[in-house]
Order: C-alpha cells, then sequence, then structure tokens
C-alpha cells in the first residue's frame, strides 16, 4: 500500500489555510503535537494543549493565527484549526473496502429489496419488505427486521439492529450493537397488572445522522420517533418513543431522553444529562453533562446542574449543612412558597 | 391485508366504555389528538395535550368523564382512558407472523429441547442443554446459552443473549441487545492484584417480564438474581448479581441497581437512578429520575434527590455558596454532629 | 459429573488458613450464610451479613479472626475472608468446556490467523489480518474486525464486537454485547454542518482485564486508547477515545469517561460517575457512585457529589432554599467571588 504524502504548499492550496515558513516541508500523516515527528501533521485547537506547542517535532503544525506567532517550524494558520485537521487527515484514513455483493451466510427475505451495488456482510439477517439503497454497508452480524428501509451511502459497522418500521436517511452511520426500533416503554396499569400499550410507529432518521454503539432509539407509539439530519449521538444512549431531535444536534454519551419530548436544532446536549418527558427545548440549548432537565426550556443558552465532585469528607458537611437549611430557615416572606 | 374497523357502538360494547355522541361512526386506526382523522381514534390521558383536544379531528376520542364535557365529537368515556385506549390499540396492530419450526442457519447443541411450536429464527445458536418451550420467538441472531429455559410464549426479539443457567417464566418479552446472566461484578484484591470471585448463581424471570434493549441482569454470585412476575424494565438498565425486583416493579431507562439490593413489590423507579448495593427498598416505592438510593427505604412513597437544571450563570452561583454554606455556618447544636 | 468435595483440613492447609472446630468436615459447594446446608461452605466479610452468623447451617464458615469467636461450629479464619472464599469457590466451579476448533458455521477471513488451540464458536466472524492466540475462546456470534488481535487465553464470552486496530493482552475477558474500538465521538461545526474527524488510532487492551456487558470503549483518534493490565469494568460503561486508564483500576457500571481524560492505577470509580474529558486522575482516587468529575484529581482519596435521596416534599423544599441561597446570601468579601 502506497502511502500518500503532501507538502505543506499542497495542503495550504486544497484547504485555503495560510501558510508560515517552509512550504517544501512533506508529511505522509498525523499525530499528536506530543507524538508527530518530521513527517507527521499536527494541530492544536485545545488551549489545553498549548504547551506542548514549544516542544513538538512536528513537521507541520495547523493552529489559529494566534498560537502561530509561537511556533518555529512550518504552519498552517487555519481559523478553524480542528476542522482544518479533520479535512487533513482524511486524507490519510484508508477506509475499509467493502465490494459489492451479499455474502453466502446472509440470510435475506425473498421480498427484501438489496442495491446491487450494497455490501452486505456476514451472517446478517434482512426481513420481509426491507430495502437496503445504493451504496449501503451492512456489517457483520446485523439484523434489519420487516419494513425497514436503509438510505443510499448508509454504513451499519457490525452487529446493529433495526427492529421494524424504522427508515434511515442517507449516509447514515450507526456502530455496533445500536438497536433502533425496539419498542417504546408504554405501559398501563389494569387491576394490578401491566398491560402493553402498542407501538405502532417507526422511527425516521435523516441524513447524515450518526449513532453511536449500545445507543437505543424506541420507535413511536402511534407516530414515529423522529430524528431530522445530521445528528450525532455518542454511546449508550436512550431515545425514548416520540422523541423528536432538530438537525445539527449533538449529545453525548449515556444521556436519557424520556417519551414525546422534542429538542431543536443546533443543541449541544452533555453526556449523562436526564431530560423528563413531554418537554420542550428550543434551538442552541447547550445543557452540560450530568445535569437533569424537568422542565422545557425555550430561550437558547447553557443549563446545568451537575456538582463537582470534591473530597468526601467535606462533602458530606456539604451535604448535611443542606438538609439543615431546611430547619433553619424561617418563612419570611410569599415568595418563599414551595414551587410547584 | 383487510384492514379491521370498529363502530364507536362496538367499542364501547367490546371495553364497557360510555358512549357519547354518534354510535355509528366507524374506526379503522388509532393516532394521536393532533394528527387523527375522520377514521381513527385517538385518547386524552395526560392534561398536558388537553388543549389538543378541542382541534382534534379524531372521529372518536377516548378520555374520562371530566374532559368529555369539552368534546363535541363522539367520545367514548373510560376509568382509565390510557388502559382503554391500549386495548383499542392492540386491535389494529398486526402481529409479526412467526411460523413454528427451526430456520436451517440455526446452529442447535443436540442436547437442547426444542418445542415443535417454538419459532427459531435465522443465525440463532442455542447451547447444551437449553429449553425453548411452546409458542417461544427466538429472534434472529440470539444467543441462548447452557441450561438456560426459554418459558412458553416467551419472546426474544433480535440478537438476545442468555448467557447460561437464565430461567425465563412465560410470555416473557426481551428487546435486542439485552444481555442476561453475564458473570456478576466480583473482585477480591489479593496481594496487589485482582482475583475473580466465581459466579456460580443463574437468573430467574418470573411470567409476563419485559426487558428492554441493551439492558444486563447480571447472574448471581451463589443464588440467582431474581425478577418477580410482571416486573417490566426499559433499555439500558444495569441489574447486578443478587439483585431481586418484587411482582409489577417498573424501571425507567438508563437506571443501575447495585449488586444484592432488594426491591420490593409496585415499585416505580424513575430513569438514570442508582441505587446502591446490598439495600432493602420496601413495597410501593417511587423514586424520581436522576436520585441517587444510598439507603434503605422501608416506606412507601415518593422519593429524590435530582435537582433541575438552570442557568447555568446562576447554577455557578449556586454550587458557589452551597460550598461557603461549611465555611459560614458555626456548630451551633449537638445535632449538628457530621452524619455516619 | 462427579462433585468433587474437600474437608476443613485439606481447605486450611491448601489455602494457609486457620482452622478451628472439626477438620473431618467435608463440603461439596459453597452457598450463602442464609442457605447453606451441612455440605456447604459459607462466608463472611460484609458486616452486614454478621447476623447471620448465628443462625447459619453452613459446615464451614470463612471469616476474619474477629468474628470467628461468633462461630460455634467449623470456621476457616483468613485475614481476607472474600478472597479466601473466592479461591475455594473456585474449586466448585465447572467451567464450560471449548473444544480446539473452529465451527463450520463462523467465516473467517483468509487473511486472519487463528491458533490451532484457540476455539472459534458458532457463527462468529473474523475479518482481515485479525490475530486469534493460543487457547482463546470466541464465543456465539461475535465479530472480530480486520487488525485485531486477541492474546492467549483471552475469553469473548458471547456477540462481543472488536471493530478495528482492537489487541487485547492475554488472559482477558469480554462479556456480551460490549462494543470495542468504534469510532470516537469526534466532529468539528463546519460552515452550519458537522463533519466526521478521522479515528485513526486503535485500542489497546493489557493482560488480565475484564470488560463488562454492553460496555464501550472507542478507538483513538490518533494515539491509541489504552487500558493497562488487570484493569476492571463493569457493564454500560463508556470509555471515549484516547483515555487511559492505569493498572489495577476498578470502574462499576454505567460510568463514563470522556475523551483524553488519564485515569491512574488502583483507582475504584463507583457507578454511575460522570468524568469529564483531558483530565489526569492520579494514582488511588476513589469517586463515589453517581458523582460528577469536571476537574483533575491529583491527590488520592475519596471524592464524591452525590445526594442521597430522601422524601420528595422534603427534597422540594431543600431545592427551593438552595435556590434562594444566591438571594438571600450578601456579598460579603473577596474570596465570595464567582468560581472559574
Amino acid at each position: 500500500m502506497n502511502t500518500p504524502s503532501y507538502t505543506a504548499n499542497e495542503l495550504a492550496e486544497r484547504f485555503s489555510l495560510q501558510l508560515h515558513g517552509n512550504g517544501d516541508i512533506r508529511v505522509s500523516g498525523v499525530a499528536t503535537l506530543a507524538r508527530a515527528g518530521r513527517t507527521q501533521l499536527a494541530f492544536l485547537s485545545n488551549a489545553h494543549y498549548r504547551r506542548q506547542l514549544a516542544d513538538t517535532h512536528a513537521g507541520i503544525v495547523v493552529l489559529n493565527a494566534e498560537d502561530a506567532e509561537a511556533v518555529s517550524g512550518t504552519a498552517l494558520v487555519a481559523k478553524n484549526p480542528y476542522v482544518a485537521f479533520a479535512k487533513i487527515a482524511a486524507l490519510f484514513e484508508t477506509p475499509a473496502h467493502h465490494a459489492a455483493g451479499i455474502h453466502p451466510t446472509a440470510v435475506i427475505d425473498p421480498s427484501a429489496e438489496i442495491s446491487p451495488t450494497a455490501h452486505i456482510g456476514p451472517l446478517v439477517s434482512i426481513a420481509a419488505r426491507a430495502r437496503i439503497e445504493a451504496g449501503c454497508m451492512i456489517g457483520a452480524g446485523s439484523v434489519i427486521g420487516e419494513d425497514c428501509i436503509v438510505g443510499a451511502g448508509s454504513e451499519l459497522i457490525a452487529r446493529v439492529t433495526l427492529v421494524t418500521r424504522v427508515r434511515l436517511g442517507q449516509r447514515t452511520r450507526i456502530h455496533p450493537g445500536a438497536v433502533l426500533g425496539a419498542d417504546g416503554f408504554g405501559l398501563a396499569m389494569d387491576a394490578g397488572h401491566w398491560i402493553k400499550v402498542p407501538q405502532l410507529g417507526g422511527v425516521s432518521i435523516g441524513d447524515d445522522c450518526e449513532i453511536g454503539a449500545n445507543t437505543c432509539i424506541d420507535r413511536g407509539a402511534l407516530d414515529d420517533t423522529v430524528l431530522d439530519a445530521d445528528v450525532r449521538l455518542d454511546n449508550l444512549i436512550q431515545v425514548g418513543h416520540n422523541v423528536r431531535i432538530g438537525a445539527h444536534t449533538v449529545i453525548a454519551g449515556g444521556t436519557g431522553i424520556a417519551g414525546s419530548t422534542h429538542i431543536g436544532r443546533y443543541c449541544l446536549i452533555g453526556g449523562h444529562v436526564g431530560i423528563a418527558g413531554h418537554l420542550e427545548i428550543g434551538d442552541k440549548v447547550t445543557v452540560l453533562g450530568k445535569s437533569m432537565v424537568s422542565h422545557s426550556i425555550r430561550e437558547p443558552g447553557q443549563y446545568s446542574s451537575s456538582i463537582p465532585a470534591v473530597d468526601s469528607k467535606a462533602w458530606r458537611r456539604t451535604v448535611a449543612r443542606l438538609r439543615r437549611l431546611d430547619r433553619r430557615t424561617p418563612r419570611t416572606s410569599n415568595h418563599e412558597q414551595e414551587p410547584e
């Protein structure tokens, strides 16, 4: 395999970056500031790592104009160094090759429709009336249930489950262990026993979405559960039935969203956040990690309710005093009524 | 496929509901208040959606007596509209058909016992001494380990793992990615290294349980991990070894229960709750989402410790003042000793 | 199958324990204090169960010197009764037998290297350039991606996914549903759309590690994500890209660690803990369950920020007063400036 290589001049021109230093220097890969050698390109976008700039052996560093002052070697200056780096790094990625065709161990229902340009891996099962469009990659061990559609160019890396009535847009990528379209959690108490509320809806995922490993997106009770285009979910996330998530929203790992909540566009939801059901979260809302959202949020902005860990002894004292707030504080005015 | 349809009269009689309005109106499906058309039935059970009542185009609405006043069209009045709706919706569900028999790609150990009325899907693996009873559905890609029993009428939707010594009751439903019977997390520190404590127990699941996608229930160290009948677990839940959960208890997504804790009957545990090990939680205990339970709870009632998110700036000030409680408050009396 | 049995004398000698009482008593299994019979051995290591000592019917009890006073029957006294019990219990474990060889339904790429002493179970898929070393057990339905290495004596119980560039040490055990080597969650916002940052690193797992069911360990962006030897992870844990975890560290279920954080040796991290990205956690740090770690921790010790649940009414009053702290407290001195 021939490793590609590029000069600083070539990269500057290709990605409209400003060159500082020697344009003839040539790199054949990318690495971190701390570990890059003379033939590698590194980047600086998180101030946390600025101190590594002085000692880096990277042949080229991608960074912003401000930090460029500190570099003695060759630099490529970008408005957004992380974006520039992502594009350069992609030049050095060797994408796995997936030949079109159906592996002989795959089990395909005769009523399923498989594009001749799709790749269906080993030990995949595809049920009745499913449709796999052009250029898709269905990785080993995946299970595609009845009436599911995988849009053109989408990739199910391996061992993904689409249960039923799941429709994926184009160029969507789903990581192993993810489960889309399982029954929503709908129960009604009838004479001391739970009865199951039928989950008749489906799941609709837009174009260019990414769904992390072991993440679950339940199908709707009546309408669909919906992710708009370019939604990005990390691993181990729970999306309840009839949730809707607006375009370009990103959610970090371990977060859970209860049923029927609607989240806007361009939201950033941290990890381990819990969002209650039947809420409305507007556009451009940021929720910091480990917070709980129990009311609708209509204004853009940053929200949180998490507390950083400290020494346990100090924390136990704080909790004890927190509890005593209740006993100690006299009720002094009307606005001190208990909320809700 | 013929779509079934029912008149308001027929539904009123069949489910003992009180009819308001035109009994001849006929519906052939169910939908939400907001999206239902003239030939669909909708319901109102959550006050949050009451405002949609005025504008709905639903042919029939199921609701309680109080709300029925507000409906101009046809209504079916129920004591518990959600239960009534669940039963009506089931009339319109087209259950997937699973023919009895073993798919030729399934791998079955000769010592396993498979009922002739069970359906074993493609690419399933069933190990030594396992037993699959009458009418079961074992979905694609599931793995049934040694000495597991799947009780009559149970369904493993797809890609479920029963590791070893897992016994399921009747009519239990398990969603994709769930793992029952993995080793409990038992470790002992011996001369600077961890040694594994053998996990010799199993998992015992009662009748009519439901286990969500990617939920994990570890097998016991000595005795079994036990779920009684009609326990309902959502997705991505962790149930540690030797936990016991009483009948009719419901647990929402992302909750974790550490080893050897016992939970009573008819409990309602919210999402993202953490419950420490070796506790006793009594019957009819409700724990609100994202709370932490670190002590036994013997009285029925509602418990919580979660804090709703607010604007991050305000929250940072609150956390700063919370920490200063400690410094600011004089110790004034005996009962202010640090707890535990 | 012949059940093995041992006398108290034999066990005392084999594991260097001190015998109290009748050395001829013989046991053929282990059980809890509460359920053990005359032919079983039980143990006491958690003070919570001390009250069961008086009523146990166990033939032999393993405990520490202090508790031994309270036993009338036969006792084996150990410095660490849990370690002694773990070793004794292992005598009664009947390990599943996995014959060397490749199941005919497994799909193996011709360029993969499989040791003749490895066991490859049914419906396993192994991709190009993977290597499975001596004595490994690859359980049913597992997927081993390109360029992965499974070190000698390691066990993938069932339905495990190694995506790509995952290298496991020796004697490592991975439970069902775990996903190692999925893309790290790297995104950069470019003109209103997210672009994917290539994830070019791998995952490196040391010897004697254990990875729980449905746990996810993402592969690194540039360098590897690394677990050193004897790291023990419970179920449903998220380990972000480029995290490093030091030897002998244990992490309980549901915890998440964001990208590029480094955790030291001999740490104990509780369940449902959230650890932010780009932090340094030193050696011998204990973090209690459900805490949030948002700053680096350099000193050994115990840290927390979680609040135990109480009656919801009392809790709502506490939250209301917590919010009013902000309004009520006069700013009195310089050190009351808002932090960070």
